[in-house]
């Protein structure tokens, strides 16, 4: 079985301007209502990754204080069997003109594959107490705060 | 570019017991100091949707009362170009002999294919206070209050 991803669109970066993603014209109609939500969750495509040794990649440090070697499952290292990352961004702003979906912040450099954008919902995507090894406490919180 | 998962596992269901996800015994040093969170994101492959139509698929309404009309970016329908499933789970235990996370719930059929797991940052995944449409409103949080 093939498990082949469609790209919908590109992450954008240009001096000077927020990042943004721009969507082929003809997955456009489906933003339809984006605009609705804050927050968006982008699955794209890590192709700086995409190599047969980076996909046989099972364990690594991350790369904080004091961390212990984990498997890439307990590490959101782009080195890993699917080299698909994920990124939380807030919606700066959709133009329609340009089908765009301004963001801003992504991780991801210029010209990367995106696979696919879903809406973040509270319901489902939010954890409030949710444990995490010491070595990932003094992350910065980007959306939330640290309790 | 061709774009291909990997399958790092299956999800399965059976009568009686919570669900897991049953890693191949190849990836499960990938799993590493996983105990070590509370939860997990897991990517899956909605097989019973990789087909042209679904996959060309742009809009639908969300089955929600008073839902409008919106694009599958807007939505978390199955039916969209790339058929991957985003699903937050909790960790209930870890089956080191027999490679198996057992998980709290989960929303893809038995055997269905497992391309990734990573683990829940609240730094970086949590989001305290997102807009969303009003039609998501009654949505039942899973792992957080509604506020």
């Amino acid at each position: 079985m093939e498990l082949k991803a469609t790209i919908i669109g590109y992450v954008r970066k240009e001096e000077g301007i927020a990042p943004y993603i721009e969507i082929d014209r003809k997955y456009w109609g489906a933003t339809l209502n984006l605009e609705k939500f804050s927050h968006i969750i982008i699955l794209w495509w890590i192709t700086e990754r995409d190599n047969q040794e980076d996909r046989s990649n099972i364990q690594g440090t991350p790369p904080v204080e004091n961390a212990e070697l984990s498997g890439v499952f307990a590490t959101r290292s782009p080195r890993r069997p699917t080299p698909v990352g994920h990124t939380i961004c807030s919606i700066v702003e959709i133009d329609q003109e340009r089908c765009r979906i301004i963001v801003d912040h992504m991780d991801a450099f210029d010209n990367t594959p995106v696979i696919d954008i879903k809406p973040y919902l509270p319901s489902s995507d939010r954890v409030s107490h949710a444990k995490t090894p010491k070595w990932f406490d003094d992350n910065v919180y980007r959306y939330s705060s640290g309790d």
